[in-house]
């Protein structure tokens, strides 16, 4: 019933501003799978960096001006991280708030698609304290329409 | 030494009553295990939906508390949200907190067991502001008994 | 192309302080992959037990005293929690922090070696309040070169 077991790996390039720099990637994703073929599996999304993060929201006006006041309560850029005594980069604060967040997310894949809710998109937000050009790893892996 | 890799997609339905109700969903996930023949592999549970979240705890009454306590305590239900401003719902707080938990865990199985501790249990908590019907996304992967 | 899909379960030992104990699993992980020859697939860890938690930061000298620094003071030590009405182990605050991190990662391989970027380790935080004897669990999977 099911073809063989895939695994591609990708990459989706970003130009980012920081400081809580919010990208959809739910189109791009979805477009990947659609060229893969593939029906039943997986979409695992990795950032390759410390100041970066994943989640899924609904990515609305109101939440992408809630999301970074949060992340500035909880985590503030103002404060004294030990990170500035290693490095005096200055983002000690996009440090604590990337691994809080986490670098890692799977989305199952049923019938080709996402298993995304109707109001709910999967976003990279950028900590860093500058504009980054990032790549986003994407693992496509599952099976196909059988052949 | 091992049969065919498989993958199976299924939900588990749940009522919930929101603000930080927490479900237990180990039980049955391992129910779904053991009628699948999943002997290695992974269960990968999904939120379709930006309003809830999941990871792991002790189920036991105390930490019941302690965890809408401590959501109440970094994402106030009482504060502005800007997410008001768009749909007028009063649900701002549920959203940054389930993007801030995350939608999606993945727990190895071994020996057609999830390998969880004594006192860990998978949970599901629905953080939004009123009574839902929620559809969990499950999807066991991996390989059964040869045969 | 690929060879045969393969599940490898493994675990990482580690004898823990408490109280956010920062280990580097990157190295250990990345060996075990070398000796797998996985050259596709994935890096599944995660924690069997409720008060240890996993996620990516630099791991250098000020960052592993700001995250500890960060985990007190939005879950503070000192603070009352309803576990202790069940336990009274005076761990409540290492429950709560372990659910907020999550116990569960899965990082990308491709060509043989995790997608981290260079200033990227995984890192496992025992929040318990003692010292422990840890099994993190490990689970490989992906096919190797063909052959």
């Amino acid at each position: 019933m099911q073809g063989e077991h895939r695994i591609l790996n990708q990459t989706i390039e970003l130009s980012t501003t920081g400081e809580c720099d919010i990208h959809d990637l739910t189109g791009e994703i979805q477009r990947r799978l659609d060229e893969a073929g593939i029906i039943d599996g997986q979409a695992l999304v990795f950032v390759p960096g410390a100041t970066g993060g994943l989640t899924t929201t609904e990515h609305e006006p109101g939440l992408l001006r809630d999301l970074p006041e949060f992340f500035e309560r909880i985590v503030p850029k103002g404060a004294h991280y030990h990170h500035e005594d290693t490095w005096h980069d200055g983002n000690g604060h996009s440090h604590v708030r990337a691994s809080l967040l986490g670098p890692s997310l799977v989305v199952p894949v049923v019938d080709g698609r996402m298993t995304l809710g109707t109001w709910q998109q999967i976003i990279f937000i950028d900590f860093d304290n500058r504009p980054r050009q990032r790549s986003v790893v994407l693992q496509l892996s599952g099976v196909g329409a059988s052949g």
